[in-house]
């Protein structure tokens, strides 16, 4: 039986892939008494009094919603929120099983940004943290900020950082391994979509300084003018030595070549153009830019891809359980760039020094230690930076 | 220790009363590809194809979300959503330890009825079934009847609804134990709010005929007008011989005597002013309007409360579970009024007619075997209906 089939089976049988249960038990009068009336008002008034008591008197300090307006699901596009529901489900359980960490998914009935706000600033307080969820492009943007403003707990877009923040993992593990400064290298980005933005300006934060992004209209410059918000901001923060033209000119000579972008759409020419000891992230999903062979062949030093079947799988489950768990942990109002930049070398670090290799530069999607490792490290960014700034 | 320390105790050591839990492994390669990427492409697309798979492919089928917006707590009041969520978290654990029914808890935090119907609206596809709860009247009335209009999915006002059933319910057998006909019995409401207007409509589908509610302004009647709309039309279909004066007018010469108001409201003179075998639904929280021993003493035959502390304790966990785990069994877009009485009768027969006596009239709230017995009822009663209107 293949995937597919196998797959849809599979969630035939299941019925769902998450469920609610109770942690109270409410089998005698008494249970009924202290879980329900009389007795739940007496947490009602204290939390009436002191809202920061719904994190110890209710499930919100372990709880996050996985939302989307189902624009973006994986590669299927805009299929809608409620099509949707299956990815969503699935990242809940991820979240549980991987960090221990609930996660409710919630579907929303609009494509309206404002609406979209609106409706998860309403509903917000019901949870200790809003994962966005495929969410397309530019609008993605737009609604992350307007959240980040509003609310005080943390609202973080999966798509954009948890795929930044895990890019950034592998790649400070592969120039280790190919013996080169991340301040040094030359990065092009092909895709400038939701993800390809976010890695872009991810890298920034991580030291890269030249970075150069590509998108469908060639490679993104200062010179030109766009329509999209985010190419016109990167543009500013990106490709100091204005280049300009298509991915071949941007690879020339480049030592890091990451695809967000589509299957086939690196070449074996570009690769052998780069610079010495090329890296290649190829993560279009499920077929690569170019497949690792092609790409080995044509002298790629370091490649990874979002695939399970190849070396180097670069997968946002390293990511988001452990994000998640340790904002939470420390009751964070927000997930910083700090944060972000500690998760990173949280993951990277999974694989000691002396165990990299080109084709071990990031831990397995499967290794279910990553999520403590990155919850700690995320706790302790917060914790500093709350100290640094003399917050209370 | 008392029950308020007690509760607060165990909620602190709850740290939330209900959980989320993966129902698919996620521990291998192929767990992965089953339950996430790539094979949940599949399931999605097929709800793309065809939505009402989304009942088969997620959790939908047997998921309620328990709603509210804070403003009518309990007998706490407007609390707000947050403060309120101990309680919704409390719900849901019946909801899951009574039926089976999957619930999760959601504030939302706006009075603004177009906002609280646009927000449910909008999150609707990720549910069953709404419960809305706690909300205050008469936004309630209208938030619901929106609700109902936009969704093909069971929306239920449990104050309302909810309460209405199991007096219903209380009230077939205590007319059993006096040896009264249903039709023939004269009842008056005491507090004209939510869950009084829903208790006096849902009376009448009962067959009651003689029905006379009395609020703050004394007996509701057709000759005054009124600024609530309910009150205006609950006035059009009850008090047909125009009583008018105040509860102690209202209660002369009547059967029953219902009070969802507040403590002390009723006196042993007005008991005694009743017709033969009165019987006294004192339903204020946790103080009665009056308590059942003074009003035996005044001559009621038969004494329900809210209370477990005393016999007849007349508690909505014997309805929603199982009304909403017959709905949603069968897939039923909304609650109708012959599933509510399907309900009402279906817990009454709980009790077997030889059984019942002036202190048993209604089977105890921790009878977990109610709400199958609920759920069946309801699930025909859906049934029937459609089969009626020969919708396909």
């Amino acid at each position: 039986m293949d995937t597919k089939s196998e797959a849809l089976k599979k969630h035939y049988e299941w019925k769902g892939k998450i469920e609610v249960v109770s942690r109270a038990p409410v089998n005698t009068r008494e249970d009924l008494s202290l879980a329900y009336t009389p007795g739940v008002a007496e947490p009602c008034l204290q939390i009436q009094k002191n809202p920061e008591l719904s994190y110890s008197l209710t499930r919100r300090a372990n709880l996050v919603a996985v939302i989307t307006d189902g624009t973006a699901v994986l590669g299927l596009g805009d299929i809608g929120g409620l099509a949707g529901m299956p990815v969503m489900e699935g990242k809940c359980c991820l979240f549980k099983e991987f960090a221990g960490v609930d996660a409710f998914p919630i579907c929303i009935k609009s494509k309206d940004t404002d609406e979209i706000v609106r409706t998860i600033e309403l509903i917000s307080e019901s949870f200790g943290g809003i994962n966005l969820e495929d969410i397309a492009a530019p609008r993605c943007f737009e609604i992350e900020r307007r959240l980040k403003e509003r609310l005080d707990i943390p609202v973080f877009h999966d798509d954009q950082h948890g795929t930044a923040v895990v890019v950034g993992a592998a790649l400070i593990n592969a120039a280790k391994c190919a013996g080169k400064e991340i301040s040094e290298l030359t990065v092009v980005i092909n895709g400038a979509g939701a993800a390809g933005i976010a890695i872009g300006t991810f890298l920034l934060s991580l030291g890269i300084k030249d970075l150069i992004m590509v998108d469908l209209c060639g490679i993104i410059n200062r010179d030109d003018t766009y329509e999209n918000a985010a190419h016109s901001e990167i543009a500013e923060k990106s490709n100091f030595s204005v280049k300009k033209g298509g991915l071949d000119e941007a690879a020339a000579g480049a030592d890091v070549l990451i695809g967000v972008s589509k299957p086939g759409l690196f070449t074996e020419k570009m690769i052998k153009s780069m610079a010495a000891k090329p890296i290649i992230f190829a993560m279009a999903n499920p077929v690569p830019e170019i497949m690792p062979y092609l790409a080995k062949d044509a002298g790629a030093y370091i490649v990874g891809t979002g695939r399970s079947d190849f070396p180097n799988q670069i997968n946002n489950v390293l990511v988001f359980p452990g994000i998640f768990k340790g904002a939470l942990s420390v009751r964070a109002k927000e997930i910083t760039e700090n944060m972000k930049l500690a998760a990173a070398y949280a993951i990277a670090s999974v694989i000691p020094d002396n165990e990299i290799t080109t084709e071990n530069i990031i831990a397995s999607p499967l290794n279910k230690a990553v999520a403590d490792s990155v919850a700690d490290a995320v706790a302790r960014a917060w914790n500093e930076e709350k100290q640094a700034a003399n917050i209370k």
